[in-house]
């Protein structure tokens, strides 16, 4: 089922690309038996804290003392080695459909072959485009973390089709101490609690709880002012039982198993000129992808979309949204026995619920999330392509930099991934901040943008000025985007 | 004195502007006989909190249902008056050397006077310019705070000297609610427990507490990469006795006396190219300024602005310092019986504290937070008269511009004033957001500046990049520059 966009993106090999699923990533109708509802859990506003933050902000975090992997270094510089695509040969993807592989294995697979498709599909275009100039290469660096994991940054940089486009996985693990459960237990609505350790105080049974977090993580900022950007980003945490208490006895609760896990993640879409045809086949995109394993995720997590991307002190929105949740979950390592999805950022309120009637388990989560991963290039790509060579003006561009200033204040002031990334110490800064565009632009009082400028001489008068400077289109183009940005609305 | 910068600008009018003191300005050698120690009051680091985020974000602040302001209001449009300078005309400046009028009265006439002055010298130096094109005038615009005060922003955008000038006052007052007031208590080490009211719980005898604002807050971004940024901002606090308690009773502590007050700011310089005279003249022009109320002072705001300015996620300062301090204040209001002055953000510890041994009081504070506003003109203005007709090329741009992408994290990251300011309902956001520059400018792993790029090949190919594409000189200037970043130093 393709979109109006899709239909009208015509090179055959484009869109040969954007469909090819990589090998067993196909959606398997078989379910395990052991079933049950599933729980995608709440937590309060603002308040998502340390386990959403540290599976986003993972992505990318290192030690200080990087770069000791082996397969990896360059032998004559001690440096990492530089390639411009990821190294997936040593993957093997049939583990991808195999629910005898611990999940965490499984994930890591996922992130890693996904990551190397969506290169691939971005190189493709950087080559193919009618721009003049030489294509620019990606930077594929790996690194590794000395506490424990390893990640590999993809960054093509000042390109003709790409301003700057980064695709980031990272796998990471180690020891979550108490004051990061602490403020688990408090944030994530009773997934920590379920658990039942104590963590702190005279009478601790453990110092800590072994973690887990892998996870893709991509923004792409196109040089065409016309052509959308993208965010992108799922992962897959784990809490594990400790092997020993903190007086150094076994741990008579220690499993293998995970004593929590969930998945988190979302995709949205930020242009700087409004095609509701876009915004259409992304949204129609991802929910074909969800749909086929419940109606019941698109409605919620577009909502939650929405809420996420707000910037409140502009209040507007980072751009036309997608898909967002977090702590998708089962109900047995959770305090709720009732099956629910929240509508958005997982408030628990009667009304804000709603019904999931499929049965879940781990299997029908993780064919979800590679659902949605498998579906980016097919949602996001075919934009770049038809919008790639529109031409453009510096009036164009002037705004495409203003809106990007709004990219960047939202990613540094509410980002929580990015945020909590920032705070931690021997995280791969270059790779969180890869996010941010190559150029900005902040205008005081714009009469477009600016807030508050409905009260506002300067903003009128900046009006004024953009009404001789600009042309009509250019203007009611412009408005036609912040309306959407200021009132979002339900593409679908 | 001048320092041998200030001797190099040779043009008289602007070094007569820059030295102009407003009228009764001049220090006042007599002091008033109730002298006592003062307390420059600790505040434990990355916690100063509502009371300073609060002084620093009112600057700005203001209602929804703004302009409600009779004097400034356009009686044609129901909009804010515009104009190119703020008016002054109603304003005595006989009262700032009069112990007898209310402080809060002194200061919100300083602040607006002082506006007045640096609006004219940067509009000068605008004027005066070897550039073509028409040189930008001010917006000047007043807006009314619905709960309570008012304030004027002025602010030049995309000018032939400057990218962005933003020189804001505000005058902002009400009701501190019991939570603000708690963090206070929990931030400013001993300000409001000397207060000594019950706040919360069922017992509370107030529910909140009367406060009053008001600062000068600055940004000035030239547009010659040679030009440095600079940024200043000073300010006074009060809480208030409510004339009733909780219970509608009268307050038999009730007084027209402030319960507890305080002043804070600092000003701070950030080049894009070091010119170690200039940084020198920076600092110089401060320290002479403070060192004839005592010479402890710029000692310990010196060592406090490279700590507040400090960019922990890279590493590196937001520029090379100048002086910062919160909490100025009398040991009376305090729980502190010693006269200390913190080294740095007010860490209280033996070896971190430095004795004054001038006797102070509320003159004497008062007269230091004037000298430092008086010297800002002469402090930065002929920096930028010195280097804004030095010849660049876009080479010299982009890098000015890599430098004010690091100048928008340190504010939406890190400046607690920005970062209070975003979250509070109501306040006036295009006022906070004027520091943000017109341009700015992300790379990936840049060779110079990169995080991390001691172990990034990434970072060894932006350098071999840059060693083909820029001079040796264009380099070292880079490099001498990233040195004093990372490693902060005293310039005097």
């Amino acid at each position: 089922m393709l979109t109006p966009v899709a239909a009208r993106v015509a090179r055959t090999q484009v869109r040969a690309l954007a469909r090819t699923p990589i090998r067993s990533f196909h959606m398997r109708p078989t379910r395990p038996n052991n079933t049950s509802s599933v729980v995608l859990k709440a937590v309060a506003i603002g308040a998502l804290g340390v386990a959403a933050s540290l599976s986003l902000a993972m992505q990318g975090s290192c030690g200080e003392g990087i770069v000791e992997c082996d397969t990896q270094k360059n032998p004559t510089s001690g440096l990492t080695k530089l390639s411009n695509k990821p190294d997936v040969s040593n993957l093997d993807p049939s583990i991808l459909d195999n629910a005898q592989v611990p999940m965490r294995k499984r994930m890591e697979t996922y992130v890693k072959l996904l990551q190397s498709r969506i290169v691939g599909a971005i190189a493709q275009e950087e080559n193919a485009s009618d721009s003049e100039g030489q294509p620019a290469e990606f930077l594929v660096e790996t690194w590794e973390r000395k506490e424990g994991g390893e990640g590999t940054s993809c960054v093509l940089q000042d390109g003709r089709v790409f301003e700057k486009a980064g695709i980031n996985v990272s796998v990471v693990y180690g020891q979550l101490p108490p004051a990061a459960i602490r403020q688990m237990s408090a944030d994530h609505s009773g997934l920590v609690e379920r658990i039942g350790y104590k963590t702190e105080g005279p009478d601790a049974e453990v110092d800590g709880m072994p973690f887990f977090a892998t996870g893709i993580s991509i923004v792409i900022h196109p040089r065409n002012p016309f052509a959308p950007t993208s965010h992108m980003n799922y992962r897959y945490f784990e809490l594990a039982h400790p092997k020993t208490l903190k007086d150094g006895s076994p741990n008579p609760r220690y499993s293998e198993q995970p004593a929590a896990w969930w998945f988190g993640g979302g995709a949205d879409l930020t242009p700087m000129y409004l095609f509701e045809e876009d915004a259409r086949h992304f949204h129609k995109t991802l929910k074909n992808a969800v749909d086929k394993e419940d109606p019941a995720f698109y409605p919620a997590w577009k909502k939650w979309c929405d809420k996420y991307f707000w910037l409140t002190h502009r209040k507007e929105s980072r751009g036309v949204g997608g898909v967002f949740f977090d702590d998708l979950t089962m109900p047995s390592i959770t305090k709720y026995s009732s099956t629910f999805i929240p509508v958005c950022d997982g408030e628990i309120h009667p009304n804000k619920v709603i019904i999931s009637e499929k049965p879940h388990d781990r299997e029908s989560l993780f064919r979800t999330v590679r659902a949605l991963g498998d579906a980016f290039v097919e949602s996001y790509i075919p934009l770049v392509h038809l919008r790639k060579n529109t031409p453009y003006t510096d009036i164009n561009q002037e705004w495409q930099r203003l809106r990007r200033g709004r990219y960047v204040e939202f990613n540094l002031v509410y980002d929580r991934g990015t945020k909590f990334g920032l705070m931690t110490p021997g995280a791969r800064m270059e790779s969180i901040l890869m996010s941010l565009p190559l150029h900005a632009r902040w205008e005081y009082m714009d009469g477009i943008t600016g807030t508050g400028r409905e009260n506002s001489s300067a903003a009128l008068r900046a009006k004024a000025r953009d009404e001789a400077k600009h042309t009509a289109e250019e203007l009611q183009a412009r408005e036609a985007l912040q309306t959407v940005l200021e009132q979002p609305v339900d593409w679908l």
